[in-house]
């Protein structure tokens, strides 16, 4: 395997190009492949075998593309075929959560921790099991926040609608006094900002794409896969489905102008 | 065919039983068939193709229950599917968009019509295209309001957050003068009466959920199949997934207990 080869990234959709931005970031001189299954999001309501066959095909694209990582950039994804993927495919392969998990129990000073989310992403408790299993006398507040994400969506970051929704979901992560809140879902680093005036300095806000940028440069490292490059590094796009909307979304996460879209099928 | 056989309604999720309360109400002594294709929800990120026939395995499934017509209670499933079933099932099928698009034609008085629906429904023109259809010279202001399913799932109708998003998009309908506004989506009947708030008799709101009521009265009317029996009409509920939150949406939405739920595979 060698380093100078890009990392593959994925999610259902356009969430994921959040842990692109912080790989961008923190690793600039690593090239990305990024593919957003656009045709066939969302994934939080369909099952969990349907779930990991999308999975595979999409690490298979990717390995076929040779890359030399794979990062799983959806919570859903991650919940149900991360363990999977790994016994299929032979390189280091990332999922959302266990990143996530791991900062949040490093932040935890004993207080509950507070884990906001898509329906489907609280549902499947994976991050509620993945804290118990690491620490079982944890207490856990999990909230499904399905205004979150259309609210990114529309670029409301600064609308006061958005506060009195965030206030809203906070109450109960206030009352039960979280001192660590795990932002599970990979829209919601948009609302990192809000949500830390909102809380101020009462919880620590645990950003997973943060942590996933973190736990990919560890694993890069430890393979000796850091790319050596002192280019910068590029990031090309794929999409299972072309939407109006995805471009201007997509640029507005990366915080960049993101040049050709590329439409592939997969199945 | 029978009088006194079910009418069968399905939509891709919970919103078409907006449509089914409106039936109750209007025709209490007609029984209904539902189905809610919670397994593939939501159809607007799907291809014509793909919804299409998801129509017509749906449809098969409620004329072997042996329904007197069908009413397609999802606009996307009717913008890309109502025109294939009437050519496959030999039984009256109703669209939840004409029936709309009578009434908002009915209803302006010159000024423009404003059409607020999913990101889905306002992208494949449906409702534009049947206006202008019936009027060329029509004004038209379309908008898609993506944040108001959530907030009617969420039951936040009564908190000032929805009154701050309702009144932001609606701006827009204010500033171009529309006199009449289209809820072209299932869930909005929820948010009618804020809505009316809001609006304070500058614009006549058209629930499709309605009319499609008034629609369905007039065809089984003239095709002499209105129910004779003087029994309160049952209505059965199926689903293509169980979904904890069904339940208790469903039950909002119908004002009533819903009894059994039954789950079917499709396809």
């Amino acid at each position: 395997m060698s380093a100078e080869l890009p990392i593959g990234v994925f999610d259902s959709g356009v969430g994921g190009l959040t842990v692109v931005k912080e790989i961008q970031d923190l690793l600039p001189h690593e090239s990305i492949i990024y593919l957003g299954d656009t045709a066939r999001v969302p994934y939080g309501n369909k099952s969990p075998e349907t779930i990991q066959e999308y999975a595979i095909q999409i690490t298979r694209f990717l390995v076929a593309k040779k890359v030399k990582a794979v990062v799983v950039a959806c919570n859903t994804a991650t919940a149900y075929s991360l363990v999977r993927l790994r016994e299929l495919f032979f390189l280091p392969i990332l999922g959302v959560i266990e990143p996530g998990v791991g900062a949040a129990l490093e932040a935890n000073c004993g207080g509950t921790i507070g884990i906001i989310g898509t329906v489907g992403t609280i549902q499947s408790h994976a991050y509620q099991n993945a804290l118990l299993q690491a620490k079982p006398e944890l207490k856990i507040q999990a909230l499904a926040t399905p205004l979150l994400v259309p609210l990114v969506e529309e670029d409301w970051l600064e609308h006061p609608a958005t506060d009195l929704i965030l206030k809203e979901y906070l109450k109960v992560m206030i009352q039960e006094q979280v001192d660590t809140l795990v932002l599970g879902c990979t829209h919601y680093p948009l609302l990192k900002r809000r949500l830390q005036e909102i809380v101020q300095g009462r919880m620590k806000l645990v950003d997973s794409a943060e942590n996933m940028a973190i736990a990919l440069q560890r694993t890069l490292k430890s393979h000796q896969l850091l790319n050596p490059c002192h280019e910068m590094g590029t990031t090309q796009i794929y999409v299972t489905d072309f939407s109006p909307r995805f471009q201007a979304l997509a640029e507005r996460f990366l915080k960049r102008s993101i040049g050709h879209l590329e439409r592939i099928t997969l199945g």
